[in-house]
């Protein structure tokens, strides 16, 4: 399986370095060879394999291209765009690891249909085509003959997407609670352990969760991108980021914290509900009571909620999140398109 | 698909309805037409299917053969036991909802191999066959070609067993952390509200959840069965219920919850290390912190934690459950089965 990768930075490296140690496995249990073919970097352009072989995934992990400017072992410069590298190599799968831009979802949209162009398989970690296209890109898809992956777009690897579609089968999703942004359930969790807000922001800003500008994260822009994702993929919903209500704000965070009653945590909650006009989709800030399920959720974790026809309520819970889990949600979308290829 | 039932109570019902209710999307959606061609009760005897339609899912779902003597429509009454009737159908599943005896498995042991050596296909509810024979039943299934599958042994149908397999693809469980035992959280989460152990315990009584004699489900029994299915299976240990070490009384449940700090919650924990020995299986009562996972899992919830070598650590947390849930797990592995056979 030859692999292009679009956007190379943590995730690209933790995958590089997935790739290298599940080496045996791949091959014994899922007879699976991936062969890196090309990688396009954000700001040390292009690369492509010297051999058919591929760029060994060794050298991705540790080639750590944003630091140095070294040529990596096995790969030649590649002059030209990410569009032009697509057009360029023979690759069976294009993996999209550029920044997420919710509005658009460019550049990756486009990189995402001049793979499916060729024929290629796609899986993207990046929310954009996903939350503003995903049934046209999914038509396409299908008609291609092409499968489109995208697990890691909600909640890093962590199985949202493959657990309603590998173990949830005849069953339909009624509603969905979730705590999805990092940034705001770090703030939140501080300010509710008594830290003032600017000291818990400071410290989130310099562990890396939280942007300059964490306004996208506070306002609920990144957990409505989110949500829409849920809502049209699990849900059948056909949104977009913009038909989410927002209700949350740096403000409002402080207020809500600083009254909410012994034993409440107050929390930015993402929820989906079914009503008469459709489906509704909301982030607000909400106090929940000690025993709720999202209650726990502490800084660094991550949670949904399914209200389930058949299964009650479910609830997943990630860990502290880093770069290696949303690789590993690519490379589980790898196995699959493996799979079904 | 010709199902034979053995064990018919809450579940067996809760099956019937879920078959009827999901009909159309079972045909539409995983070409799967299940019909019931036997079912053996425990105290009215065994039926077997009038037509080789089967008895329709309606008439199991409704019939409520513990509570009438009426014939079920399309059944005709079947003169033997239930071993005799797994001889006498041609079936392509048997369906093993009988209740768990943890020491010998039996009879539902009994059972699935004689569904084995019929080339029949097994789910089973019950715990007992898969917590002592586990491995051996694995090879003897794999011997006969056919499959054996048991999501609802643990948590009901909440996906354990089907998201390690389904959804954590070339990863390794390196450790389990879980909460399984409807009673002793029921009666842990009571002592916490400042109950007496009496009054919750006649409560989770009067409610169906424990036992005349709840010493089983105290003293960690429960958990150990469950857990040793989990480190069997999601781990390839290898051990039995007794290896399991169990630290839980009503006594020290009793001492916990009235010395706990506040701000702790007291909870009856299962836990898989992996030790240089091997695995350590141990359930015991341990005081949690607040923004613990598994802290927030009060009455009528349960919750597995795995810690992971890709997805660090993930939580599966189910809402309270019912018979429907367990129902549910049973057709996803039929599900399973049709999409493997």
């Amino acid at each position: 399986m030859r692999l292009v990768i679009i956007g190379y930075g943590n995730v690209g490296r933790e995958l590089g370095a997935l790739l290298a140690e599940k080496t045996a496995v791949l091959r014994a249990q899922y007879h699976l060879t991936p062969r890196i073919v090309g990688v396009m970097t954000g700001r040390h352009g292009g690369w492509i394999a010297e051999t058919p072989e591929g760029i060994a995934a060794q050298v991705v992990a540790a080639a750590g291209w944003p630091a140095t400017d070294a040529v990596p072992v096995g790969a030649l410069p590649f002059p030209g765009s990410a569009l032009d590298l697509i057009n360029a190599v023979d690759a069976d799968v294009l993996i999209e690891l550029t920044t997420t831009n919710p509005a658009t979802g460019e550049p990756a949209l486009s990189h995402v249909r001049a793979a499916f162009a060729r024929g290629m398989h796609v899986v993207t970690a990046n929310k954009g085509p996903i939350a503003v296209a995903y049934r046209a890109l999914r038509e396409e898809a299908a008609q291609r003959g092409v499968q489109l992956r995208f697990e890691s777009t909600v909640m890093d690897g962590t199985p949202v997407i493959n657990l309603s579609e590998f173990t949830l089968p005849a069953t339909e999703i009624l509603a969905v609670r979730a705590i999805i942004n990092a940034t705001s359930n770090f703030i939140l969790s501080g300010l509710m352990l008594g830290q003032s807000f600017d000291e818990t922001l400071a410290r989130a800003q310099q562990i890396g969760i939280a942007e300059a500008d964490p306004s996208l994260d506070l306002d609920g822009w990144d957990a409505a991108v989110k949500l829409t994702i849920v809502a049209n993929v699990l849900l059948g919903a056909d949104i977009r980021p913009s038909d989410v209500i927002r209700e949350s704000s740096a403000d409002r965070m402080r207020d809500l914290a600083a009254n909410a009653p012994p034993g409440s945590v107050a929390k930015q909650v993402a929820t989906l509900t079914r009503t008469p006009d459709g489906i509704q989709a909301r982030v607000a800030l909400e106090l929940l009571a000690a025993d709720d399920s999202l209650a726990g959720i502490g800084q660094g974790k991550a949670a949904i909620q399914l209200l389930t026809d058949t299964m009650g309520d479910l609830t997943v819970i990630e860990g502290p999140g880093t770069p290696r889990q949303t690789a590993f949600g690519v490379l589980a979308d790898l196995i699959t398109i493996n799979k079904h290829a």
